[in-house]
C-alpha cells in the first residue's frame, strides 16, 4: 500500500493542467508582442527610418544577458540544491517546474502592474528577463523550505509569490522610484523573508526523523558546486540585465564582479577561521561567496567604484559565514526557522546590507560625479523632482516596505501551505526523492566480475 | 585474451586518420573565409564606406547564439545520454567524437549544396551555426542506437548522415523554399526517423542480455539533467540562432520560451498521471520538457503569438509523454525498433507536430499581421511568386519528402552499419563503457580507515 | 589531536584577509572606471555626437566573450581537475579562491604595466578578460602541481605568477609588439612552464604513499568531462575576446573552432592507437582533445586560414597524447617533474607549437592577403615600421624570452613555496580532500530498506 496522502497522481496533473490552461487563456486574452518581437511594427519603424539598423532591437543588448540569467535560474539555483544526497531529483526537478510556471504567471502579474498598453501585456526579452528575476524570488523561497514541501505545495507558493512579488516591486519601481536593477530588495530580501517566513509558519518540531539524510555526501556536493560556480559567473549579467543600456549595463557587471571576486575571499577566511579543525566547509564556500552578488544588486548600477564593490563583497562575506556558523542554529532553536539552505544567510542578510548600501550611495549621488549620466541612473533626481537626499530616504523605505510585504506574506501563504491536501512529506520522509520520484537503485555490486564474464565469454566465442 | 572484433586498435585510428586527412584535403582546395571573416573583404568595405561599422559583422549578430547552440550540441546532446549506469565515458565521449567530425562534414556538405562561390565554400558564423545543426541531427540518430554501436560504426553513420541531412535540406529550403529555421523537420524528424530505421535495421533479438545496464541509477540521472536543463535553457537560442535579424530572432526566441515553458507544466502533469504509484518519472522529466522546442522549430518565427506557442508546447509534452509510456513499449516489441533513448518520442513525433503547426501557420500569414515583416518571414508570399495556401502546401509536402529522405536514408545506411568489420560490441556486451575505454575502479573501500591511520601517523611524526 | 602543519585556522585566513585589504586598499589610491564605464565620461560623448550609439560602448563587443572565458576559467579548469577521486573539493574550490585572488591582483599589475593614465589604472570590460587570462595562466599551473599543495602555497604562488605574468605580456605586447591575442604564449607556454618548475622544486620522492589516490574513479571522470567540454567549446571565445573588433574577432573563432574539431580527431585516433589494448584513455579525451586551442592562440587572428588551422589542430592532438603516453613518464623519472595533469602535454608542448605556428603565419603575412586588415592584426607591419619576416623573428624572440621568464621564475618561487609555515600536505596525505575540507560520509548504505520502514510506518499511520 502506497501513502495516500503524498501520492501525486491526481493532485499534481490536476494543478498542473488547471494552471496551464488558466495561463493559456489569460495569454491569448491579454498578451501580444511588444515593438521589437512584432513583425508588423518593428519592420514599419524599420522601413520608414533609413539610419535604422536591426541592432536597434532591444533583443541584441539584453539577450545574452537573459541567457546568462536564464542558466542561473535554472542550472544555478537548481544545482545548488542538490547537496542533500537523497534530494537531487527533487532539487533540480521542483526547481525546473516551478520556475517553468513561474515565469509565465510572472509574465501576467508584471505586465499587469507595470502597465497594460490598451488592456494589453506588451512583452520582449526585457520582460522575460523580469518574469526570470521574479522567478528567483520564488526559487529562494523554495531553499527555505527544501526537503519539507510537496511539488503542489511548491505551485501554490508560486502562484501567490509571485504576485505580492509584482506588487511590491510596483510599489518599489513604479510608485517610489526605487533603484534595484539587481534586486537586492525587490529579489533577494523579498524572497528570502517570504521563504522564511512560509518555513516558519510550516514548522516540524520532529524534524529530527529525517536528520540523517538532511546532509550531503560527497557527489552530492560537486552536484552543489556547479549551481554555485554558476551563479557566482553569472551574477555580473543578472544585476546589469535591465539596466540602462551603455555605460550602465557595463559598470554594474564591473562592480558585480570585483564585489564577488572579494567575497570569495573573505569567506574562505572566515570558513577556515570559525570551521572545525581549521577546514573549510562546503556549505559556506557553496552560498556565502555568493553573497558579493546578491548586496550589489542595488548599488551595482551606481558609481559606487570598484573599490566600494569590494569592500561591500567582503563585507558580505563575513557576515554570510558568521550566519551559518552562529545565527542559523539560534533561528532554529529559538525561532522555530528550519531554514534548509541557509536563504537567511545568502539572500536575507546580504539584500537588505544591499539595500542600505544602495540608500547611502544614493544619497552621496551628484552630478559632478554622474554627469549627464544621471538621468539615466537616477532620473528624478535628475529631473529636479527630488533631490539625492530624498532618493536615498526612497530606497530606505522601500527596504522597510519589501521587509513588511515579504513578513506578513510569507506568513499568510505559509498558513494556507498546511491544508493536508497539498501532500506535504511525513516528518520522516523528508528530504527524500523516492517519496515524488521513481527512484533506481545504486550502482549494481559485483560489475568487473560479470564483464570478466562477458569477456570470457566472447572471447570463447570467438575462439570457436 | 581480448576481443577481436571489438578492439579499435587500429579501426579507430584508421578511421579518425582517414577521415580528418580527407577533411583537410578538401577544405583546403574548397573552403575560404567569407566576406566577414576575411581581412581583406571586410576592410575593403570597412574603408570605403564611412557610416561601415565593426558592428555589422554578422559576427555580433549571431555569435552569442552560436555559442548557446555548441553548449546545447556538446554539453546537452552529450550529457542528456549519460543516464545510463556505465555508459557515461561512451555518451559524453562519442558525442564528441561524433560531434566534432559532423560539424566540418557538415561544413563542406552544406556549402557544396547551398551554392558555391565561384567553386568555392564560402564560411562564417552563419555556416557554422548550420554545421552545428546538422551535427545535431546526427546525434540525434546516435540517441536511437545509444549503447549498441562502435564508434566507428557512428562515424560511418555520420558520413552518410551528414550528407543526406545537406541533401534534404538543400530540397526543403532551397528548392521549395520551405520555412523552418529552427529545424523541426530537417533537424529533428529527419535525424529521429533515420536513427530509428538505423536501429530497425540494427535490431538485436537478444538484447535482453545487456537488459540490467540499460537503465539508469541515482547520480547518472542527475548528469543526465545536466544536459536536459542546458538543451531547455539554449533551445530560444537555438530556433533563432539563423532567422532574419531583427524581430525574426527576438520573436523566435521568446516563442520557444514560452512554448517549453508550457511544455514543462503539461510533462510533468502527464508523468505523475501515468506513471507507477503517482510518482514522477525521470525519463519523462529528462525528455518530453524539451518537446516544446521541437514542435516550436518550424513556427517559433511566424507570427504564432506566445498564446499559440504554449498551446504547441503543452500538445507537445503530453505526445510526448504518452510516447514514452505506450507507443516505445510497443515499437519494441511489434516494430523491432529499440530505441534507447526514446528519439522517436522527443524528437520524432514533436518534430512532425512542429511540421504541421509550422503549415497551417503559414497558410493563415496575412500582410495584415506581419507588415514589411513578411519580406523577412515568407519572402516568397511577399514578393508575389506565391500565395500564403502554396506556402502552407510547400510546408507540408517538406514533412512528407523529410520522412522520406529519412526513412530510406536510414534502412540503406542500417544495412551498410552491419558490416562486422566495424565493431559492434555483443550482446551482452551493450550500454557498457568498459568495451571501448579504459574504466577506473569505483570508489575504494574503506577510505575513512585509511584516513585515520594517515592522521594518526603524522601525528605520531609531529609529536616526535 | 590534528596536524598542526596542514592546519588551516589561523594560515588561510590571515593570507585571504592580508591580501583582500591590500587589494581594495590599492584599488581606492589606484583603479577608477574608464571612459565606456565611467557614467560622466560615456555620456559625455553620448550627448555632443548626435550620431553615438549605446553601442559603441565595448561591452556589447566583448561582454558576451568575457562570459564564455569567465566560464572556461571557473568551470573549465575548476571541473577539469576533478578527475582525481578524492580531490573533487579542492579541485573546484582552490581553483575558485585562487582565481577570485588572481584576477584582482591581475587587474592591478596589468593595469601598472600596460599603462597608467594620470597615474590611474583605468578598468572596463577588456582589462577584465585580461585579468581572467593572466588568472588562466596561474591555474594552468595548478594543473602542475594539483594535489601536493596547500591553498596558502597557491595563494602565494600566484601573487608572484601573476607579477611576472604581467611583466612577460608587457614585454611582449607593448615593448616587442608581438601579437599573441589568443595567449599561446603569454598564458599557455608561460603558465605550463612555471609550474613545471615550481613541481620540480617540490619534487616528492616519496609520493608513492598517496599513488593510490592519484587517480580517477567512474563518477569523478564523469565531472572531469563539464570541464573538458566547456573549455572546448568557448575556446573560439577565447582566442578572439581581446582581437579587434569585426573580422579580426570573427576568424579568430572560426580558426580555432576548425583547429578543435580537427584536434578532437586525432586524439581519439592517437588514443587508440597507444592505449592499453586499443581501448581509449580518458586522460587523452579529457586532455589533449583541447591542444588543438592552445596551439590556435598565436595564429588564429592571422588569415591561418580554417585549413591550416585543422592541420595544426590535428598535429596538436597528435603531439599532445604522445606527450601523455610518453613524454610523462620519462619527465616524473628522469627529470624528477610531477605533473599532475600532464599541463606539460595540454598548454606546454601545445603552447610552443602555438608560438612556432605565429611565427611561421607573420613571416608569410602580406599586403595581398590582409589587404587593409593589415593595420589590425600587424599594425607594425601595416605603418611600414617593420617588414613581415622582422615580425616572424619578434615572434620567434618571444617565445624564448616566454620559456626564459617561466623557467628561472618557476624556479623561484618553487623555493618560496617550500617554506614549511605555508602548510603543504604530508606525502601520504597528497590527493585528499580531508586534510583541508570537512567531507562528508558516502550514501548510507541500507537505504532502501529504510524507505521500506519509512513507507511502513506511514501505512500503518494512515490505516490506523
Amino acid at each position: 500500500m502506497t501513502d495516500a496522502r503524498t501520492n501525486m497522481r491526481l493532485k499534481l496533473p490536476a494543478t498542473c493542467f488547471i494552471l496551464e490552461i488558466i495561463l493559456i487563456i489569460l495569454f491569448g486574452v491579454l498578451v501580444v508582442y511588444d515593438d521589437d518581437t512584432d513583425s508588423q511594427l518593428f519592420n514599419k519603424h524599420h522601413n520608414t527610418s533609413h539610419g535604422h539598423s536591426d541592432y536597434e532591437n532591444d533583443f541584441y543588448y539584453r539577450y545574452p544577458s537573459f541567457q546568462d540569467v536564464h542558466v542561473m535560474i535554472f542550472i544555478g539555483f537548481g544545482f545548488l540544491m542538490t547537496f542533500l544526497q537523497r534530494y537531487g531529483f527533487s532539487s533540480v526537478g521542483f526547481n525546473f517546474l516551478v520556475a517553468a510556471f513561474s515565469l509565465q504567471w510572472a509574465t501576467l502579474m508584471q505586465g499587469f502592474f507595470h502597465g497594460l498598453h490598451h488592456g494589453k501585456i506588451h512583452i520582449g526579452v526585457e520582460s522575460m528577463i523580469n518574469a526570470d528575476f521574479c522567478t528567483g524570488s520564488v526559487l529562494i523561497s523554495f531553499g527555505a523550505v527544501l526537503g519539507k514541501t510537496s511539488p503542489v505545495q511548491l505551485l501554490v507558493m508560486a502562484v501567490f509569490e509571485v504576485t505580492l512579488f509584482a506588487v511590491n516591486e510596483f510599489i518599489l519601481l513604479t510608485l517610489l522610484g526605487t533603484r534595484d536593477a539587481g534586486g537586492s530588495m525587490t529579489i533577494h530580501t523579498f524572497g528570502a523573508y517570504f521563504g522564511l517566513m512560509v518555513t516558519r509558519i510550516l514548522y516540524r518540531p520532529n524534524l529530527d526523523k529525517s536528520k540523517h539524510k538532511n546532509c550531503s555526501v560527497y557527489h552530492s556536493d560537486l552536484f552543489a558546486m556547479i549551481g554555485t560556480i554558476y551563479l557566482w559567473m553569472f551574477w555580473p549579467s543578472f544585476n546589469s540585465a535591465v539596466t540602462e543600456h551603455g555605460d550602465a549595463q557595463h559598470r554594474t557587471a564591473m562592480n558585480t564582479y570585483y564585489s564577488l571576486a572579494a567575497c570569495t575571499l573573505s569567506t574562505y577566511g572566515m570558513s577556515a577561521l570559525t570551521a572545525h579543525d581549521g577546514k573549510l566547509d562546503m556549505v559556506h564556500i557553496q552560498n556565502a561567496a555568493l553573497a558579493g552578488g546578491v548586496a550589489a544588486g542595488t548599488a551595482g548600477e551606481m558609481m559606487l567604484t570598484p573599490f566600494g564593490s569590494m569592500i561591500v563583497g567582503f563585507l558580505a562575506g563575513i557576515i554570510s559565514v558568521l550566519g551559518y556558523k552562529y545565527l542559523s542554529p539560534v533561528l532554529e532553536s529559538k525561532l522555530r526557522i528550519q531554514d534548509t539552505c541557509g536563504v537567511h544567510n545568502l539572500h536575507g542578510m546580504p539584500g537588505v546590507l544591499g539595500a542600505i548600501v544602495g540608500a547611502v550611495t544614493a544619497t552621496v549621488a551628484s552630478k559632478e560625479v554622474y554627469g549627464h549620466g544621471m538621468e539615466r541612473v537616477f532620473p528624478d533626481v535628475a529631473n529636479g523632482s527630488r533631490d539625492a537626499y530624498f532618493q536615498g530616504g526612497v530606497q530606505a523605505l522601500s527596504l522597510a516596505i519589501t521587509l513588511g510585504m515579504a513578513i506578513f506574506g510569507g506568513l499568510a501563504v505559509g498558513f494556507i501551505l498546511k491544508l493536508p491536501m497539498f501532500g506535504a512529506p511525513a516528518d520522516n520522509a523528508c528530504f527524500e526523492d523516492s517519496i515524488y520520484w521513481e527512484v533506481p537503485g545504486e550502482e549494481e555490486a559485483g560489475h568487473e566480475e560479470q564483464m570478466t564474464a562477458v569477456r570470457t565469454e566472447e572471447s570463447e566465442k570467438l575462439s570457436a
